[in-house]
């Protein structure tokens, strides 16, 4: 069947809900994102795209240290509130219990079932409306109750999906198999 | 509750579940990909770790492009398949129906339900298990069938979720709500 082309859009399905922070002025500040992704292991590295415009980006900028937390879906209201509204313009400093861990300068949200501690190693300006941040995760935080086999379980934790566009938040489903594993099962119709 | 430390590791759920493609010594190459995140708008970008191990990212830095494909949760087997074993060893050029867009050599899955079309911006080594590619979407590929109002649509699509560490794959769940407007059901305690 025929492809439409869709220009050079952000589109990439499904993407992570998290709320970064930031120590702003001296005050906690928070922004939804959900232009963000793991990009190296060992250390666990991410990259993500803030627009430049936000209040967060001056804090990250200013200490090179951010915070990235899970909420779960009941926390979807606040994290989409924490989205809408700038810190520029209203408090955010006091809608969260915060936390703070290795540097002191990256505050937590003690809620939130999962969160990262990460320091900036690059910044990037690629034109467009976004801030390149990329970050290297120094430490991360979660409750006993969201781990099973010392890992974080998304069974757990209910994090969120966003699907870019058509703005629309959806929950994790049904587990679907195992992965490095059920690929085995594949087999070619060309003799490899 | 307290909190407990899990170190410096790629934690950040959930991940997509993407196939990354690249000519490889002319040929077509794939591999499958959850490190990886919109990180810009306009024009849209993607940040992606890739083990600098993998014959794929040889393609990738050679051509200075390469193809992002959203696999729906039907073809888990062969992108686990492609993800469990390397290029250098198997021939992966006749696994899927490629086709090509504006680069000529960004080999694209005519099965997957979407498909970008990248050019590479920036590749950082910082160390760690992967090299990190940053990219700019060029164009974006999608049948009819699988938009809505000219959208990609999670719900057509069906692409998967992808769980670290637990290595688990999930589909996406039911819609939770608005992005950009459940927040404003939201009303902080203290005064703003």
């Amino acid at each position: 069947m025929e492809k439409k082309t869709l220009g050079n859009k952000s589109l990439l399905y499904p993407m992570p809900v998290t709320i970064v922070g930031a120590d702003v002025e001296g005050k906690p500040n928070f922004l939804a994102i959900a232009f963000i992704g793991i990009v190296n292991a060992n250390p666990g590295m991410v990259a993500l795209g803030s627009n430049r415009k936000h209040h967060t980006n001056k804090g990250i900028l200013a200490n090179r240290t951010f915070s990235i937390n899970i909420p779960s879906r009941d926390q979807l209201e606040i994290t989409d509130y924490v989205g809408l509204y700038s810190g520029a313009k209203i408090d955010k400093s006091h809608l969260f219990e915060v936390f703070y861990g290795k540097f002191g300068n990256a505050p937590m949200i003690s809620s939130c079932p999962l969160n990262l501690e990460c320091r900036v190693t690059d910044v990037l300006d690629r034109g467009g409306l976004d801030e390149i941040i990329v970050g290297e995760i120094i430490e991360s935080y979660c409750e006993e109750r969201y781990l099973t086999g010392g890992y974080p379980d998304v069974e757990k934790m209910k994090p969120a999906l966003f699907s870019m566009y058509d703005n629309r938040y959806f929950s994790i489903g049904e587990y679907l198999g195992k992965a490095w594993s059920i690929g085995k099962n594949y087999k070619p119709k060309d003799p490899v």
